[in-house]
């Protein structure tokens, strides 16, 4: 899978795409990662990429000609890619949209500053907004950062075998349950019997118990869009006692 | 205000924190981030942070004794800050959790792996968790990033006054209305007559509608929360014409 990301500031990509998963993924060829300097694009000698807004207010708006001429110039090497901005006022992003945005031929980012890009951006060229949430960043370079990442890892071959996306927090709907590992014992805190236990079907069904058990206390809107089985009830019904 | 963050890439941080806002923010001494690498507190000459789930399952789960002793000596420094763990099983975060936080002396941000971070972790040291969105991350490092990104703008000081944070999405509860500057047309599409108009009163009310209006088209469970003035209701009814 192919990211282009159209940014002021390149540098900031340095260290979050050179350490670990991402890394891996790069070097194996499974993504690719383009980042392109809006400023390349601007068409005076200053490199001029922002302007004051029409109307007047605080703050600087990113001029639409140096994006109109970068995602143009990105769009023909990548023709079948989607082109997405990040804003506040996009639609969420979800472990549904990274999901669905793992699908695509490639993704290019722009990356708004959140004073404002000029509107004819997202007239002319913007096929997805997306919002990382109800919370304002300095700028869109880390919302681009988490989209590459969530996607990423679900792009067949990204993850190994060890890292399997397929038991994550929200794959089945639920939080994850709690996870424990050497040593037993820690400042009086004993792991549960259960997983010392070697028995796996009574593993399963504690964990089962614990994610549902985990979710109702601190996302229960989560439960509304799943349908627990009677198996599933029956564990939280023992857990009650 | 400081922030600590105890990961096992602290290289990721190195872009993100060195640009723009943030970047001339720690310059000034408005804000001041500490980066410590878990592994230095290992206690193994391998310096291994992580080891197998007890119970069986895929990945590695970060062990309990070296977060332990991060954490401690972290705190032994500060002992007014609040221990944040970033997980998918946090309450969400948003603009008035980062307003919550933007009054704490200090925060001490414990990047999770999202294969899991031994429960015992959770509850002998951790103040509080926060999830970033319902979406999964190889790790919980971009999430403290947003986080001190979005909390420092919000740090009085950091922000100046030409990119004041009142004027954000979210601040009143609405999305952001579009904004334009130079050129007034380019490939047909003009800035509205009115931000060219000089008439600042005129202005604000076409912001104002435009604000409910794209609040109303994208995110309408948003004004569930805020309460419409009169006048508003009559900007949106000239809209409806």
């Amino acid at each position: 899978m192919k990211f282009d990301i159209l940014t002021l500031f390149p540098a900031m990509f340095e260290g979050p795409l050179t350490e670990s998963i991402i890394k891996r993924a790069i070097e194996a060829g499974t993504i690719e990662i383009g980042l392109h300097n809006i400023r390349d694009w601007a068409l005076d000698k200053h490199a001029t990429a922002d302007d004051a807004p029409y109307g007047g207010g605080a703050g600087m708006v990113m001029k639409v000609e140096p994006l109109a001429a970068a995602i143009e110039a990105v769009k023909e090497k990548r023709p079948a890619s989607r082109v997405i901005m990040t804003t506040p006022c996009g639609r969420p992003f979800n472990h549904q949209v990274a999901r669905e945005l793992s699908t695509e031929e490639g993704l290019i980012i722009v990356c708004g500053r959140y004073e404002g890009v000029d509107e004819r951006v997202r007239t002319l060229f913007v096929d997805d907004e997306i919002s990382l949430g109800d919370f304002v960043l300095t700028g869109g370079e880390l919302a681009a950062m988490v989209i590459v990442d969530a996607v990423s890892r679900l792009v067949p071959g990204v993850l190994g075998h060890n890292d399997s996306a397929l038991y994550d927090s929200f794959a089945d709907g639920l939080l994850e349950y709690p996870q424990y590992t050497r040593p037993p014992e820690f400042r009086g805190l004993k792991v549960p019997d259960v997983l010392l236990s070697g028995n796996h079907a009574e593993i399963a069904k504690w964990r089962r118990k614990e994610s549902i058990l985990r979710t109702m206390a601190s996302r229960p809107e989560l439960l509304d869009r799943i349908e627990l089985s009677k198996a599933d009830k029956k564990l939280i019904g023992e857990a009650g006692k």
